[in-house]
């Protein structure tokens, strides 16, 4: 459970920038070298592979190399359990909001049976 | 559009700490006096009062004064964009597996119909 949280916390945060977003963006049409995948970034390679880190330490990216060639790719499940979180915290909002609509018309209805005045005309 | 990624920022940030994340959740359940809302926590009001402030930065909670009393509210929609931004991933993630799958079909296809002793047997 905690390292589910660790891990939610890990992923919002490589999320939270934009070049991050961006990286996962352009891996979403399949994996690239690291050099392929800087070229678009106007910033340094040191910089551009302090994002990649980032983005390697949450699992939402993995790296492979092979000969002199690092390829990075997308991990798509690592970005399930965000998915989830927010789903949820959606759902939960929603049950609520629905109680607290049945709970006014109730409210409405029980009015309405005890002041005849009130009472809709048919 | 730079706006937007912005906010994307904001609440992906806001999104990436347990104890934020904890408050979105007991929000969830209605709005809550600050005092009410931190008591579970086992942290200084300073602290707490840090986490509240980068949540309403972010837009996803709202506060209001009432007297000295301060009330927290969530505000449901400032999650869609997240939601949103990573189901686009997976969707886009998607469509290259099942391209992939689809060319490596086609290509089996080919070869069979190519090499004869490759054909099933009916």
């Amino acid at each position: 459970m905690a390292n589910q949280s660790a891990q939610l916390t890990d992923v919002f945060y490589a999320l939270a920038d934009p070049t991050r977003r961006a990286i996962v963006g352009a891996l979403g049409r399949g994996p690239q070298t690291v050099s392929a995948l800087a070229a678009p970034f106007e910033m340094s390679l040191p910089s551009f592979m302090k994002h990649l880190s980032v983005l390697e330490r949450s699992g939402v990216v993995r790296t492979h190399k092979t000969g002199r060639v690092r390829t990075c790719e997308l991990v798509p499940r690592s970005l399930t359990p965000a998915e989830r979180w927010i789903a949820q915290q959606r759902a939960l909002w929603e049950a609520r909001t629905e109680r607290m609509a049945r709970f006014v018309e109730t409210l409405h209805e029980e009015e309405t049976a005890r002041d005849p005045v009130r009472r809709p005309r048919r």
